[in-house]
């Protein structure tokens, strides 16, 4: 018999409920591949979303097991592999199966975690700092510019506004509760508001960011949210403002004020990093490495973990994320660090 | 009495019965700036919406004299000017003003007329190639790529198909005419559509394009026209296909398929070249200078002129362009060449 691995399981579309802890065969890895021992990892709402029936992994990827980001210990190394040997400390985005002891991944997609960063804090930063970094760069984000930041309050949002600090921009942002606010705002979001509602039930933010930013608008908005925001966006923007779509709660369309979008020459563009191929996986990773990792070393950038539930608990996390309460991270710890 | 030259005047907001040709001073050339005596132009729709008052010139601009592009011969170089001497012959696009025997226009902003090339068709290129080359550039448009044009019968759009072919890309085309795709075609288009019309009047051509394109769609779409053809054309983008939207003639808003731009990774932005600020103006010009003038002067390229006017004629030049019936370009002969 084959050795085996505890894993999330989504038995069946359909509530927290169909997950169950099960047993799965240890994978192993490929050429290039690193079989990685998790430590930690945190849920993210395509966890939910996957596990409703509506978020198929992409081929090549476990079907059954959510699961975006980790952080563990490299248990064994594929024949081409010479960056990584046993024992290192790493995190990283996989496509799937996170939620599992043990995953395999290309060596090129892998951290090396800080010393001064434990593993069970260092599993949610990927899903969290990755997207962030990697839509302020598909923005060509500047130094001094202004960004606002939808689902400020979400893992990907509180993020973003450490990273904008960080890099030298200034963070915006809107939620839709003053405590979500209230923790951007005490990691460095200039101003921020909770949308109020037209008659039409679209959002309304435009006025307020304007008025914010001396009548020019935001150079840059990071939207995680998606339908009438986008519409409401192009109404923030300043002159040349990019608009990085990266997520869809409030809905699939949006009526866009094209008179704005060619007068203020505004772009806006949509991303996901789940999809990708691997050269572009390698490529984000480096750069998270090169510009994203020093500043968490340094403890400029942390990890915002609301709570943290055992991997048995799985189940119960998806419930709390499913009730739009959470500010930051649900982490999810996996195994014990010291555990070898 | 300064010395006066004859301009197209818009007398009043209105029909082309507005316009009359009246005396002006000649300007005077700044530090950096050399005065041209235009010899040739020609016709463009941002010249009839000036002229109905939809378009006012930007600050610094003649206000009551239309006209984008121009060819001539540089007659007096400000102080600070080295790069032309007068007698030069050269093009290039002004914010407004051209329609007239006489302009100034920063002699960064200027192109040299390729030997080959007489002043008279010359003048109907840049507002042709210069808005097609831009968008290309804005896309990142690359060899081997296809290329969906709208309006592709228009001066602009059948500027785009030539440059297409001329830089390795695959050029696709829409009009409202039969005629109009015949120029296209005779030009390298590989396939065009009149677009049908749905119950709710939208367009429809995404079906064709990705028959066309094996399933694909098309890497970049140059959408002089807007309105629903933005959200058409969102259905007709290959993966990471990018939409530039360069005209409105369709209409200001549209109702875009956010899942598609999420998940297709899509870019749409907004282009306007007529408010931008000098040193963009140079940099589209140098881009112009170095790679499309020399296909121009080997002949790969070439002005699609549908008819001549003088500038006297004016007003019945804007009467046939607001009838929608012309493929290509209406030239207005300003002066001779000879002249001097």
């Amino acid at each position: 018999m084959p050795p085996t691995m505890r894993a999330a399981i989504i038995t069946a579309p359909g509530a927290p409920d169909v997950l169950a802890i099960q047993p799965r065969p240890i994978p192993t890895p490929g050429e290039t591949e690193v079989l990685v021992r998790v430590v930690g990892s945190a849920l993210n709402r395509a966890d939910l979303v996957q596990r409703a029936g509506g978020y198929p992994a992409p081929p090549g990827v476990p079907a059954d097991i959510p699961g975006l980001e980790f952080s563990g210990i490299v248990d064994q190394c594929g024949p081409a592999v010479t960056n990584w040997a046993p024992g290192d400390r790493v995190f990283g985005l996989v496509p799937g199966g996170a939620h599992a002891e043990y995953l395999v991944t290309d060596c090129r997609t892998l951290a090396r975690v800080p010393d001064s960063l434990d593993l069970h804090t260092a599993g949610a930063i990927p899903e969290a700092f990755i997207p962030a970094h990697d839509a302020l760069r598909q923005a060509q984000f500047k130094r001094g510019e202004r960004v606002l930041v939808h689902a400020v309050g979400s893992g990907v949002g509180l993020a973003a506004v450490q990273l904008i600090r960080a890099l030298g921009g200034i963070p915006y942002g809107t939620a839709r509760s003053a405590p979500k606010l209230d923790a951007a705002r005490a990691l460095g979001m200039e101003d921020g508001w909770i949308p109020e509602r037209a008659e039409d039930n679209a959002p309304r933010f435009a006025e307020q960011v304007t008025a914010a930013t001396n009548g020019k608008g935001v150079d840059v908005i990071l939207d995680l949210v998606g339908g009438a925001y986008v519409a409401e966006g192009v109404r923030a923007l300043a002159m040349r403002g990019r608009l990085v779509l990266i997520g869809l709660l409030a809905g699939p369309s949006a009526n866009v004020d094209l008179r704005r979008v060619l007068s203020r020459r505004l772009n806006v563009r949509g991303t996901v990093l789940r999809a990708r191929a691997l050269d572009e996986r390698i490529e984000f990773t480096t750069a998270f490495v090169q510009e994203v990792v020093p500043l968490i070393a340094e403890g400029q950038l942390r990890a915002i973990i609301e709570r943290s539930y055992n991997l048995d608990d799985i189940a119960a996390a998806h419930a709390e994320l499913g009730g739009n309460d959470v500010a930051g991270k649900l982490a999810l710890h996996i195994a014990d660090e010291a555990l070898s």
